[in-house]
């Protein structure tokens, strides 16, 4: 328990660095012409880009610091000291690190989409060798209304660990996709952060006494750093946090999901973003045109954001664009204009279906709203978790 | 014995990957400002700059997918798997992932001298942690002539870890100071590289057989993808390699030097980065005028490379200037003119002293002296290693 003390201590001290280091280096990406304008503001300052490097690296050097004082009691007794979660932190930090290598990487030389689906999942290599070394657990737990066809557990083998791949891929894109407004990104991975918190510390106390343990030991120095770059981050934003942020956020997320066994709990978290991914889906893969940027339009003179919009040009469209359209419009999910030869429709993002329900709003109170939305789906994955699990699979 | 030929195979593959990337992605450097002008050629081409980053990557990755092969046989056997051996790969490649992220980040935001120094420090914590569970033996072994006075080993304790801590300090800043030419800081690396490699199959059927098959599981991958590398920044140079390239050179041989415990043998093949250091200390701490660039001047006209000089004032002199430039000449080190007010005096590198004692010569001849001498002081290293070693240590 005095780790825990103890990190919650370090963890405080990287808070102060952070927020201290940001305004110190945010010259340096300016310089380096890594910058942005941001689209949602009158004025058209330089805002540095991909500051999530600086947070990055203080979390690491955190995580580093910190491996002394939770192996501190088991040094003493060498002969019995725990090799396989030592290799496990180190397998967690080398996945995050070549994540926030790659992510940095990808906002200096701008690579291609065919790369940000490649990238996660090289960085998940370690990972997946330790927990194969470690558990090499692959079996699911059916739930119990599915036993009498399936049985009570199923070995799926060498689809878990592209399961784990995949796990990896998605949590760093999920949040990649559902941003572009001031504090979005970072918000939400604050919030999916404190939910596994949580959840970690109600089991902590359980049987899975280690694994929490080990979660809490990776994400409080997360939390710690991430808020310092939130403070940065949120509206109006002195410094955006690029590619570097998400895959970072996202790689930490399965990490601590996949090495604490977690992963479906860790899923749970991430309801915005699956929902957010869904909408996105007619235009990530096309049926739908998709521009460049699709987040909100920023009207000067009222300052408020209103929903953007893509065109459809009728002649061009394929049977499954009129098919996505007609479900989409059936359950009042996409705002349509039409005339004769074109559809204007609302970008499917879960920021425009906000500014369609809600109406427009000013950047600040749409952010606050998408977090409040996350954190009531975080109580919700919680109601599935407890209350609701114990009908699906016994405890 | 397989496993090592199955990683040459990697390697190869690694290699021809590496040959392959560097010149599709060179124009996303360009792109992304990252270029730099070759100061000794006439022509003004923009030439894509960090693209050590590239085969750093490449180097990683290899190493990753061979996890599953060097510990294939252990997987067999999960009960007995060798975890500390797998925690020491993952700590020596964590070290590598933060040093070529670190690097990379230096390129790109072109942080201070400080934190040059700062930063390998950061990056071999992971390592020295490893290194006190799985060895901390910090005694040196006295060498026969001064064991009447200080008996035949010492433990220099926790000191220990500040000497490892400074070797990936020194490793890294030492070939980033011999630089300048083209294919140098490359070249140079290859021969060190060579010569631990051929080190290690000298000693692999020996007693620290273990050891020895570590540094060459992690060699051997570095080797291939520096050759793709150096194929492409030899004369005239395509691309430039940055701090990137030179930081994770240094890494991994102080890694291999430190992990397998033959660290004052590493240092021996750094003879000409030590001579070079040694020479460069009145520039590097200012008691000689040091200019941004010490690199030596190319004459478009005779398209040869001349040394490069410094001017110190007269009046401005220090009493140490005096005497550093007394003792210089006294050993005929430095080329001197001199007029009543002033002193023009080479920049004191290697590259220069070689210019100034063989002449002006075209840039790819005064490199591949350089690697001449390299391999030269690599061939004194195994006499100083093998014959002369056992009048100092017994066997």
């Amino acid at each position: 328990m005095w780790s825990l003390f103890l990190l919650f201590l370090l963890s405080l001290l990287s808070y102060l660095f952070t927020d201290e280091l940001i305004p110190k280096l945010d010259h340096l990406f300016i310089n380096a012409g890594m910058f942005g304008i941001d689209l949602c503001k009158a004025n058209k300052n330089k805002i540095p880009e991909a500051v999530g490097v600086i947070s990055g690296c203080v979390f690491l050097i955190t995580c580093f610091m910190f491996i002394p004082i939770v192996f501190g009691y088991d040094l003493m007794d060498r002969e019995h000291f725990p090799h396989n979660e030592f290799a496990e932190l180190l397998a967690a930090l080398l996945s995050i690190c070549c994540m926030l290598l790659l992510g940095f990487a990808d906002d200096v030389l701008d690579l291609r989409w065919r790369y940000k689906l490649l990238l996660p999942t090289i960085a998940s290599l370690p990972l997946l060798v330790v927990y194969y070394v470690n558990f090499n657990s692959t079996t699911f737990v059916i739930p119990i209304p599915l036993r009498h066809w399936l049985g009570t557990s199923i070995d799926i083998g060498f689809l878990y660990y592209i399961y784990m791949g995949m796990l990896a891929v998605f949590c760093t894109n999920a949040i990649n996709i559902l941003a572009g407004i001031n504090g979005l990104e970072v918000g939400q991975s604050v919030v999916i952060a404190l939910s596994i918190v949580i959840f970690n510390i109600i089991e902590i106390s359980g049987d899975q006494h280690k694994a929490h343990t080990f979660s809490l030991h990776i994400l409080i120095p997360y939390l710690a750093t991430t808020l310092a770059l939130l403070k940065h981050n949120w509206y109006p934003s002195k410094v955006f946090v690029g590619d570097t942020f998400c895959y970072v956020s996202g790689m930490t997320f399965a990490v601590v999901g996949i090495l604490s066994h977690f992963s479906k709990t860790v899923l749970l978290f991430f309801l915005p973003q699956i929902i957010n991914f869904v909408y996105s889906v007619p235009q990530l893969f096309h049926f739908i045109p998709c521009p460049r940027h699709r987040l909100p339009k920023y009207s000067a003179e009222t300052d408020l954001l209103y929903p953007s919009r893509t065109i459809i040009v009728k002649k061009d469209m394929l049977f499954i664009s009129k098919l996505t359209i007609k479900f989409a419009s059936l359950f009042r999910l996409v705002d349509i204009t039409e005339d004769s030869e074109s559809i204007m429709m609302n970008n499917m993002t879960l920021i425009n279906l906000f500014l369609i329900k809600c109406g427009p709003m000013s950047e600040v109170r749409l952010t606050i709203s998408l977090l409040i939305f996350q954190a009531c789906c975080s109580c919700i994955a919680f109601l599935i978790r407890y209350p609701m699990a114990s009908y699906f699979y016994d405890k």
